[in-house]
């Protein structure tokens, strides 16, 4: 498998799908419609629904099936950089490269843009194509939750207030696995239960995703102090400059090096019980730590 | 039927269930969820919720089925207060008699806090008893358009955006018929749906939730106007301190009371299809208009 190809190919279908489901620029209110497509128009590596089209794919689900699943699951993603940008979060002015949606359509509408992208999520979440509408309670039921305080706005709301404070190894990893992780799980849990996924193999997915997500932050911690702008996609020192806990701030750069090396293991130990249809998670590991493209 | 105590009695069902629908206030992170508790248990008339259960349960559904559904409503509700009370909107530092969530807990746990609310009233929807879960992923569709910028926030936007300016009576219907009225057809027609209604109930009691909506919209404008701070909930003179439209701007005092009256008939009418079952519903628009308890 050529795997820069297949996933430029995927990152492809997943922005028609999103052009396709967002409103058009001219629906009343045509304001708040154009501030949701600025965001979500405008770039992203689209890693969320990748990996659930990934997981769906590799279990036999077809992209068109699952397709409204991946881009709810990018719309929460967006909506929470929206909310966090805002001066009263962590008052950032770019994002992805391009001023933040509340320097360009204020902060009023900001709010109601990521407001609008979070509730437009869980309004495409029920436009899934199954068989099995249990399957799609389950899975609004799963994003929900992970979306929640249980979840991404858990380790947000942790995050806030550890700034400018000494954090712990554990709170570290709660931020990590929450703020991150658990987008990274919905995805690819999603992705599988509509697939129609064993509960053993939705195991094994949950594992490898938790993995995949530690891999990935610990490799953004590093690239923030390493100073790869590049790579990383974002502006570097960051971290430093907003007082953010990080892995090389507690561990040392060997020492978060040999984590993410571990987590790269586990997360590939983790699709052991898969054959060559799991081949496109395995190169998505590596990609992630690498993000040679 | 003594509507006053069948009234009380389903408040006092809702909060009890909204109780036990809260995370915890010592549950991780605890700030978070002590701000959630403090806007949603707070106090509230609950009409959204009265009104799910009511329509569901003249269809013939119990309260115990469709509780989780009639919280989430409130929950949406609450969101969008605390959204709309944050200086980058409003800047309201009292809400239901209590300081806003804001003033309490700071801007980014409020903005938060919202977020959370609205991501838990997806998760509640789920958790809806039927045997038809495709009820449940239709119930789910519905508060989601409601909610999105076809709806709540679509009303929102406009509202805001009206501030100051001069607008048409199509521009203060459209914000009405979605700031305030869609939340009451989402009530409505989740309760009906979740008690499997034909579409032609469907239909008259999304006419009758329609006009529900209007009749008390414009009653709060005219309580506004003449100063009634109890039955009103909230400090008199609000709108015209807010250069916000209002019906007695656009049609005078007695012509607001004509346009309520109108819409208390036609809610009226729209239940004519229905028998005794529906006399909770009719005895509640005069509630609305009257406010007397």
């Amino acid at each position: 498998m050529d795997f820069k190809e297949e996933f430029n190919k995927k990152t492809a279908v997943v922005n028609e799908a999103l052009e396709g489901f967002m409103p058009s620029p001219d629906a009343y209110p045509p304001l708040i419609h154009r501030a949701m497509r600025y965001s979500v128009l405008g770039g992203g590596k689209r890693l969320r629904p990748v990996l659930l089209l990934a997981a769906a794919e590799m279990l036999g689900a077809t992209d068109r099936d699952v397709m409204p699943a991946a881009c709810a699951v990018e719309l929460i993603h967006t909506y929470s950089l929206i909310h966090d940008d805002l001066p009263l979060m962590d008052n950032d002015d770019y994002r992805r490269g391009k001023l933040a949606n509340h320097k360009v359509y204020g902060e009023a509408v900001a709010l109601l843009a990521g407001d609008a992208l979070l509730t437009l999520a869980f309004l495409l979440l029920t436009k899934c194509r199954t068989d099995r509408p249990e399957d799609v309670v389950r899975v609004i039921n799963e994003a929900a939750a992970g979306a929640g305080t249980r979840g991404l706005i858990g380790g947000q709301v942790v995050d806030t207030f550890s700034v400018d404070k000494e954090i712990d190894t554990d709170i570290l990893e709660y931020i990590h696995r929450n703020k991150t992780g658990s987008l990274y799980r919905v995805a690819v849990r999603c992705g599988a239960i509509l697939a129609g996924a064993s509960e053993k193999d939705l195991d094994y997915l949950t594992e490898y995703a938790e993995y995949l997500g530690l891999a990935f932050q610990i490799e953004d911690d590093i690239l923030d102090v390493t100073g790869d702008e590049k790579r990383l996609g974002k502006p570097v020192g960051s971290d430093k400059r907003n007082k953010k806990a990080t892995y090389p701030a507690l561990f040392g750069l060997e020492g978060s090096k040999n984590k993410a090396r571990l987590a790269v293991k586990k997360a590939e130990e983790a699709l052991e019980p898969f054959g060559s249809e799991a081949d496109f998670l395995r190169l998505l590991v590596e990609y992630v730590i690498n993000r040679d493209f």
